[in-house]
């Protein structure tokens, strides 16, 4: 059973696991203060051509999201997300536990726009009666598995400053993302056109690890005090330091990142080819298929992977997420099962 | 320059390292359902001989503090420390951000008595305009290094119970505790004589971790919302798994402890030897000897250790810790210098 | 300009006045413990059959809904309310800022259904990364006027129980909910039903107060120190319990909210004859008839009133909303406004 | 039986209650925005001398503090305060509640010096383990009842600019205060030398009600959001709005003081002549005697007053205290009652 669920069933890439080992005895500061960490943040500012950027790398996702949210927000004031972000779906209420409203919006692909900004901005005049909007919440790849164009980014960003909003972007694919076929975004163009952002490792060939990046110094000031208060410090900083020192200091984060791309791309191809179509069109590492039950049911005998939601009797939408760890042998094969039931179901149509 | 500072200046114990290296592809479920989270549970369990304890894994003591004091009390409830427990000094208000007062106990040598849980409770009667006491949190060891004797807990433990008090044992530590010389406490008596507890990882040997133990199951119910809430569920809980597992299926977390508590033993013996006094007696991996500024001068050439607190002109209390990690040869040599000193100093004494 | 805005535009019943101008310089214990409050307690409780209730006086309803909430609620535990519901839409993340989510529920009539309830459940199912339903959130009147039969509370809460929910109606206006016209439910049943409620007195003939009514004892435990630590215990709690002694030992509140009822109907008795929609059925003290907007524009002449929502360019839904204190003098003048302006258009429209 | 106990246990200065019934039915507008509110405002800014001053009415005292506090502060800040301070001993946790801790300083008479604060600085160096102080809380009359000079308040405030922390007075008893005997602070130096403090009424001749008065626009933007947020909003805010009208527009607020305090002293008097102690010396309307257990006794059959701490088996610390409503018969019949005492004594001695 190989299992398509999801893009953290593995460990690290292994060349992390052996940097680890290498310096395993080495005596380092705790806190975040080893060279690896320190070494991995100059690194990183090179790459987002942004030196005024301050970084700080935490466990994960739900982690780092509640952490840059309550350092950003007074206690009135709430955060506008996409109804499927992750924030307002699947973080157990982290978001409103520091204290903040998630102001969900509508999208038709995971994606906040313009006009979804003014709109939410006119439904929340009355003051001191509602909350207020400060801080604009976006994924990218997004939970639904598309991505922001360098012109989509620009303009929210554009529409937050007008409004004097901030714009924090969950990047806990952001590798994907950037290395989705056709983007143009490019990694300093989200460091220009976002306050805050995170680009993740846990999905991406870390054993856990997001690197917070604050973009300029209004915002971020004494993050470190929040994250120690949170329970984000870790006494072992090394740990991550190390990881986001093999993912960045040549082009393995993007790399392995495209691997998982095009992983999913064959599948994806290969499931047009056979006539299905998608719930969003297939841009990054996560695919949302919709498929004839009976097809769904023959895959679930060889490979995991979750039902998204039933469409009727009939069929389903199903997710399919590949990886950084994805072979590509495995994939060829969910290709074969695929195209197979196709040509089944051709042969015993006529009849 | 050796770093006697701490007892996590190194990663960890390379068993560890290989075992997550050799587990690194198979895959496994997320958020802590993979098999070695599960089997290291199981094993706990049995070490602990109490098969209705629950286990959860998180990565460090200030999140395991703010996770399981949050998820004990409501409201309008607050913890008992130690004035020089860690909740109360270092942890920059987790306790506070979670909503509770952490009403602080001034103690001699940061043990909590029964007679401190009397005076408390009859200085928080005046309902409703006070907070209402309901877990008690100690540090074993203490943050000054001392061990609590099984009686003292036992004590304690009564009565917690007989004032409807919960006990929560930061166990950040817990291995040196149990392995002091002269301990009679076991780690049975810990899951008998406390309501949750931890086991702490990250300080003896373990890259990151702590395993939580709720001994009952009037605590700890639906504890996973918690750590999904904040923060502390990782994606790839087989990262902790390995850990745990690795250190608990044999005597692995034991032997690390002893050997961190043995180097100290030997470092005490020779401060001693040379006629030098304690802040606390020595009992565990942390020292605390009270030393002439000239010899602290002279070490501080060859080893890093903080100055704990200045006592005069001529002599401060330093802080030297010791791990699983600490070479024997590296503890000779400071011994060297220890002596070396004294007899510098003897001779020049006469003339 | 009469005010039609709101229900809060006057001072306080007379009758109260004088109670607290009669009983101003009679020394009592403070914090809820004076005299006043301890009988008006006694009284409620005989009022609602309920001799195992609780009550609290509080100064206003979006400090009821917070306290309640947060005495009620674990940290991972949410509050289902509907998407019209006053926590959702007017407090100013009262709720969140406690530290809960509130899960907002599409309703045709700002009431919840059993339906409702289920429908949430099953979307909240992937524990434990979505919060925990645990409160159910009602309004009653809804905040759009309508009312609850007493076959659709003890449905809602026959369908709580059976899912280990806990239901909570918000009784701003309780009064005029209870004597709205065809209205089946009674006091007592509130108290049955629920588990726990308020009566607003704010809304209905009091300077401000709230009377929060735990029906039995599993919840509610240990209330006066969350309401300590809120900042909602009065040092003069006489205030509060001479306000409730004034409306409750007699029929004052049940009068006061029939009178304000009345007024509606009157007035929307009137705006049907001349031809004119609702967006809610008239029930009690609020309504929203949709009127053309020569019509309205007339009447701000006169009158102050929300204009709710434009519906298109020619007409809008207004609230008009009507108290005890509204003159039926007044209502009179606004009936003739409304069918002059019938009249002219009957007899413009032939030419 | 006469109630020393308190100064809140009548109702309000009787032209308090005559304004509200005279104002009753004049319908006004809600949430503050009522005229009485608005014009106390401007005659408490000319009052002050500070026409940059922005005011808010509350409820209470421990509303105020959380209120304020939670607004001034990011999640990782701190409020130093005398270990006798309010906030710290007798609000149910209600700034932990939202989030912050509470820096205790021992004092020897309630009152913090710039020394305090130097030596609190310095105690939290160690970054980011701990809290960052950034407020500092003082009483004005203390919670011991003492008052601070005018020197004492300008020297606290320049330590606080010096070191980039905000001073906040708590007036629950301001008016006591400035009205203390010797006192030579003025209304218009709390404005100066404090960046945001509150004019108490519950206390002071109103029903309930605190006036805060954040000093520059640095603080206090957008406090109405966090007022209505926390349940702080009165729907009727000319309740408040009234009393302080009443109690600022000439100088009642002052004169009631004057007579508590007045009050207060001619009981001081009494019992210095009779050669009793006291823990501090009187100064304001709070009495702090040590009486014998025999007078005490006695004073008990006729008044209500708390023993505040027991000091050996043969007398104790007794709190008295007087208010607006404290009629100088009583008084009088009092200080005849502990004169009587000393008589006694003095006749039995000698046999």
């Amino acid at each position: 059973m190989y299992n398509f669920k999801n893009d953290y069933a593995e460990g690290a890439h292994p060349s992390i696991l052996e940097r680890l080992t290498k310096t395993n005895l080495v005596q380092q500061a705790g806190y975040g203060e080893d060279e690896y960490s320190l070494q991995a943040k100059e690194i990183l500012k090179e790459k987002l051509g942004n030196k005024w950027a301050t970084i700080h790398f935490v466990s994960g996702g739900t982690q780092a999201n509640l952490l840059v949210i309550s350092s950003l927000l007074r206690p009135h004031e709430a955060v506008i997300s996409a109804a499927s972000g992750h924030i307002f779906t699947n973080e157990a209420g982290a978001i409103e536990s520091v204290g903040h409203k998630v102001i969900a919006v509508p999208t038709k692909n995971g994606k906040i726009t313009s006009a979804d900004i003014e709109k939410t901005l006119l439904a929340y005049q009355l003051k001191p009666h509602v909350v207020k909007p400060r801080v604009v919440y976006i994924s990218n790849t997004t939970e639904v598995g598309t991505v922001y164009s360098k012109t989509e980014l620009q303009d929210l960003y554009t529409q937050c400053k007008a409004n004097d909003l901030l714009l924090f972007l969950d990047g806990a694919r952001l590798g994907h993302a950037l290395m989705a076929p056709g983007s143009d975004l490019l990694l300093e163009d989200v460091s220009r056109f976002t306050d805050v952002f995170y680009l993740g490792a846990t999905k991406n060939g870390g054993l856990l690890g997001e690197a917070i990046i604050f973009n300029h110094s209004a915002v971020g000031q004494e993050f470190e005090f929040v994250m120690k208060q949170k329970g984000a410090l870790l006494a072992k900083g090394r740990l991550l330091g190390v990881q986001f020192l093999s993912l960045f200091e040549g082009d393995l984060y993007m790399e392995l990142a495209q691997h998982a791309n095009l992983m999913a791309a064959k599948i994806a191809k290969a499931i047009q080819d056979s006539g299905h179509q998608f719930l969003s069109a297939p841009q990054s590492n996560q695919l949302f298929p919709i498929l004839p039950m009976p097809l769904i049911q023959k895959l679930l005998e060889k490979y995991q992977f979750y039902i998204w939601q039933q469409v009727d009797e009939t069929q389903a939408v199903v997710r399919l997420i590949t990886s950084w760890a994805t072979p590509e042998m495995i994939v060829d094969d969910l290709i074969k099962d695929i195209r197979l039931y196709k040509q089944d179901e051709v042969v015993s149509n006529p009849s």
